[in-house]
């Protein structure tokens, strides 16, 4: 599905026996349109793999002023929080947010269709599934947290590097001697990897032993890894996590193997989820600035729609949130 | 707003000067109409007050297959857990979801604006705001725990009266003797107030004596006001919340006046928020089935996208949820 940039809607309106303007109304969707035209049309489209070329599409009035936001979940404090400040920064600019929860790649490739066929203007992914392939360069696609190898796709960030060496720094500054990284990946390039391979350098680097525990995704007994992994290792006494959740599983665990935090352990999680606005929750962890990701995110896809020139990559500063699982500062 | 019967598109064309397909084409959003008619028919519409017949117009074809859902903030868990459901039971049904968050009544309008001019299919809606005048019967809008006076206006919601007594019933078992209610409320109709009235009624009918704390919203004083309620009332052994939230405010509470959960007080709150799918939190309290409520919405709503009859009010189970605020079970 990369653009065909020797395809036109003329060649389209040729194959469908159509005029050119009936191809205009078909691909803006607009209504009144015979129902045997429509598919001629899409048949041609089809045939030729036509996509409409982004660049002409933004030269254009009608936009639908609306943008989809593809989420693994919005019932996830991190992610619930990041399309709540999608949706306020997207409000100030007049645009709507179409919300979709990903259950399948299936879904991601609903929203790239509709936006080839210029139903959505444009679109914000947190997603980690292999779209790669119907990615193309350039279209008004804002990625979190994932760059696409050979696809000039934006990307927004934390600076995920600055977040792991933050980490590391502060437990060590609390005490910590026996270090681990506790954790997950998968197979895409993605800038969460760097949680585990800057915490690992800074530890190592400062003259300490970083044990690691970095499953590959899916697993589904991550808690038993855990338990099996503190137990192979009772030494570790600080601990950083890929993110917070995988921090409340290791809590839980360490309570469980009766291990007190953070006397005898203390643990530092990633990303600062909240279960709401106003509520903080106990842990000690890194907090990605949710709020201003929303804002590059949307300031950035808005661009793209205006052909405004963006740089590619935007990484932006984290900090660090004190809780209860991590020792007094000395 | 309301819904003038006597109102035809044909006035509209005779006010603006246009033809009645001209109307149609502005009312349905379709492109390609010049700037000056385009005012000429909204300015005919404005004094005209009319709004399109929302039974004529379900006869149509080119509906826009996206429903909004207006929610106070996604960024919570209540809330998130409803537009997650609500986002996957509209995708079955090939609706897409426009994600709105309240940050004044204006958001609303805007999205009845919206409705109005056939841009969403219909509204799913959890508000408190006094959007009453601008609510017409039979329109499709379907209002959680809300219903709304002289108006026809479906409403979904758990069983508020069952999930009070629900509490009392189990505070009582659990060996309650000094009971107490805490909450806040707002003046409009819903039937989260029921909570209150059923819980007390239940307690009292059993002869015990249950304290109130019922704030009127907004208040931003809320733990020092229950700080304050606990401390005159020290004989308070068993509470129950209006929502998680005030019960989580609560405990923080108690743990600052040293009293122990469950040993001391017990506390039972409302609504069963989890932070994520797999993640229970700590609390007992009483679950409404948001999975059902977003699925009877949605159903709702579609039948009346459809011109389906429908009950005008659904009430759902509630179930409990045990953790680790109650004392066992004798």
């Amino acid at each position: 599905m990369e653009v065909q940039k020797s395809i036109t809607m003329k060649d389209v309106a040729r194959v469908a026996g159509v005029s050119v303007g009936t191809v205009s109304r078909v691909i803006n969707n607009e209504s009144g349109i015979k129902e045997s035209t429509l598919q001629k049309v899409h048949a041609a489209i089809k045939e030729l793999n036509y996509i409409p070329d982004v660049y002409a599409r933004g030269m254009k009035k009608n936009r639908t002023e609306t943008v989809a936001l593809i989420i693994p979940t919005v019932w996830h404090p991190f992610f619930g929080e990041f399309a709540f400040h999608v949706e306020v920064e997207l409000s100030k600019r007049n645009y709507k947010l179409l919300l979709c929860n990903i259950s399948g790649p299936k879904r991601e490739m609903d929203y790239l269709t509709m936006l080839q066929q210029n139903k959505v203007d444009g679109i914000i992914a947190i997603t980690y599934s292999p779209i790669d392939d119907y990615l193309s360069s350039n279209i008004p696609f804002v990625s979190i947290d994932r760059t696409y190898e050979n696809k000039e796709i934006a990307c927004v960030s934390s600076d995920n590097q600055a977040g792991a060496e933050l980490a590391a720094d502060i437990l060590i500054e609390r005490g910590g001697s026996q270090f681990a990284f506790i954790g997950g990946h998968n197979k895409t390039i993605n800038e969460t990897k760097k949680r585990r391979i800057y915490f690992e350098k800074r530890i190592r680097e400062a003259g300490y032993p970083c044990y690691i525990l970095d499953l590959e995704e899916p697993y589904d007994d991550f808690t038993e890894q855990v338990e099996e992994f503190l137990k192979t290792h009772p030494q570790i006494d600080a601990i950083f996590t890929i993110n917070d959740f995988a921090a409340l599983d290791t809590l839980s665990i360490l309570e469980k193997l009766g291990r007190r935090v953070p006397e005898d352990v203390q643990v530092v999680g990633y990303d600062g989820v909240q279960m709401a606005e106003e509520r903080k929750i106990f842990l000690s962890t890194i907090r990605q600035p949710l709020e201003e990701m929303a804002k590059e995110a949307v300031a950035c896809l808005v661009d793209i729609i205006e052909k405004k020139e963006r740089p590619l990559q935007t990484i932006l500063p984290i900090s660090y949130v004190e809780g209860k699982t991590t020792k007094r500062s000395k």
